[in-house]
């Protein structure tokens, strides 16, 4: 099974945040066997945000969104994923009583009631941070961009998401260059079809190095592989 | 002036690395007024490179790619985009020259030779830190994936980018809830076209607060729309 990413947000492209949603959803979605394939960042434009859904959601098993479902002006995820869709946008009741009981009357201003708008047809899903939920329309997640609620809302996603084995990764750190060992690790790659090998050069304590990866969702391959890995590492060293 | 990024490689999406090079390249390209309006990551895979980059190169001013110009077989991004610009692959004479003075004959092995094949008819990109270059291609430019040696890259890439006025951008905390200043927030957007207004939450030292960005490479502009929203804040609390 896989899944795509579409971070939605201005202050992401602009530099001033950081993403941090990325790296947790690929870890999450590992460990349930569902593989992140393709992210895009995007602006909080309206066009952009409709066409990368329509995209991506016929593209991959399932779309994750995070990003712009709050309540000022520059949150136009829900209204856009709506018109992906074809759908109205509109008071969900479920969203409405949820905001009633954790906010007064007089809390529940215009803005607020904004965040009980969600596409016509899609299902909640739950905001154990600060209530206002997320949805699930057809096969696309939309989450909030703040990382805890994000997370939050993960679990709740969980129950509407089909994965397989989960993917396995083991690593062996070598204090060689990358160059040093690209043959034969080249030629470990093509005897293990089923293992993703990377290499990726690392700096620690000033010393150069190679963090050698292996993922598979097979474990006896995975650990196959390792030990063939730690013997042509031995010849080598 | 627009640009895009694209970020190449699985352990971005394996969620094993956390890209570190989007906000600083975003950062980076504000100051020379160019903005990255769009990012992909995507998988260390010939056909999504070439499709990515060739989409990408007409669509944006410039385009950056990082990641995968090492020695190791998951390096393929080089010879991905030369297929891309339907050119060869072939060992540059003066990336050679480079090489050469760095590494001795017997250290010039197979694998950083690798590290010496170019795009026929693209220009070498400096790498001040670890020598092997990047490159630059039309309007394609071609970096490693170590966020360092990207850095020390894009110094070398400044002189071929034309940019315009810098994006400058402004901010004010606010200890309330984005929800109570939205109504507000989204009239002084309407009336500060050219000035671009983000709302964004946060929590620090267990307070929650919003933070009231604005972007604009027109300084009075900007100046001006602090003003009233210092005024607007002025009036709410």
């Amino acid at each position: 099974m896989k899944a795509s990413l579409i971070i939605i947000g201005n202050e992401i492209l602009s530099g001033r945040t950081q993403d941090k949603n990325l790296s947790y959803l690929a870890t999450w979605l590992n460990e349930i066997g569902i593989q992140l394939t393709e992210v895009r960042v995007i602006r909080d434009e309206e066009k952009e945000i409709i066409d990368t859904v329509n995209l991506l959601r016929k593209k991959y098993d399932y779309v994750f969104t995070t990003g712009g479902i709050g309540p000022t002006h520059d949150d136009i995820t829900s209204e856009s994923i709506a018109k992906a869709f074809n759908v109205d946008l509109e008071v969900n009741q479920q969203a409405l009583s949820i905001l009633r009981e954790y906010y007064k009357d007089s809390e529940l201003t215009e803005a607020r009631m904004k965040m009980t708008k969600i596409p016509r047809g899609a299902e909640l899903v739950e905001n154990p941070v600060s209530k206002a939920p997320g949805f699930k329309i057809e096969n696309v997640f939309v989450m909030a961009g703040i990382p805890k609620i994000m997370q939050g809302m993960l679990e709740g996603a969980k129950v509407h998401l089909i994965g397989g084995d989960p993917v396995r990764s083991d690593f062996i750190d070598v204090y060689m260059p990358e160059s040093f060992i690209a043959e034969e690790l080249s030629d470990l790659q093509d005897r293990f079809h089923d293992v993703e090998i990377g290499s990726y050069p690392f700096v620690k304590d000033g010393k150069y190095g190679t963090s050698l990866v292996m993922r598979s969702s097979d474990a006896k391959k995975l650990a196959d592989c390792k030990s063939q890995m730690e013997l042509m590492i031995s010849k080598l060293v």
